[in-house]
């Protein structure tokens, strides 16, 4: 499969996306201890991109749904590149999941937060040094 | 985690939802030599169970959404007891995957027809005898 590091690349965003839901699917699933699933809202990824100082990889003007497909694309990169599993990109969301996730108006925050502890990792692995 | 073989069970389908959506995007992203992602539609997930004689597990009345939840369910079980995994699911969907997935007429019912490859494996291995 060809691909290039570009995180604008749409295309990439669009396998980031089926990757982070399914890493988030089942952190979610093992911290409630039953199956269930969940699409990540974009305005989570948007502040686990500005938490993990990984801002300096959205150009200006860029609205939350253009920040999601960026931080999904860095997902699917990561992925590709063998740097981050589908295991242990869950097992790092789920370990920084807490109760907030539950509630409604905290929620959002909670799985940017989860997300931010990912990001710390592969923004390690792949050496990204934005800004 | 706890879960039983329910497949009216929606906290399976939800999870299964994420599987079935990485599998067929890894299964395109093969076939097409470069990342990409796409949700499964439910009707080709609905068309999937009647092509691999799993129409039995669908009460009657059911519309279509509800059929791709029995469909994303089987999927999240086979997977949860370890008997597909991600990798496994995508190959044999690309491998089935033809050149209709282009085309926007033939799309659904070619990637029903790639499911219902994966749902004859897993109906197989799963023991599941339906009617």
């Amino acid at each position: 499969m060809k691909y290039q590091r570009d995180f604008r690349d749409k295309g990439l965003s669009k396998l980031g996306d089926s990757l982070a839901n399914l890493m988030y699917s089942l952190a979610l699933s093992e911290y409630l201890g039953q199956p269930t699933g969940e699409r990540v809202p974009n305005a989570s990824l948007a502040l686990a991109l500005e938490l993990s100082g990984l801002k300096g990889l959205v150009p200006p003007r860029t609205d939350k749904h253009g920040k999601g497909d960026i931080a999904e694309a860095v997902i699917a990169y990561a992925w590709l590149e063998g740097e981050i599993s589908i295991e242990e990109g869950a097992a790092i969301l789920r370990k920084n999941l807490s109760e907030g996730v539950a509630h409604f108006t905290r929620k959002k925050e909670v799985i940017g937060e989860a997300f931010a502890e990912l990001f710390k990792v592969i923004k390690d692995r792949l050496e990204i040094r934005p800004g």
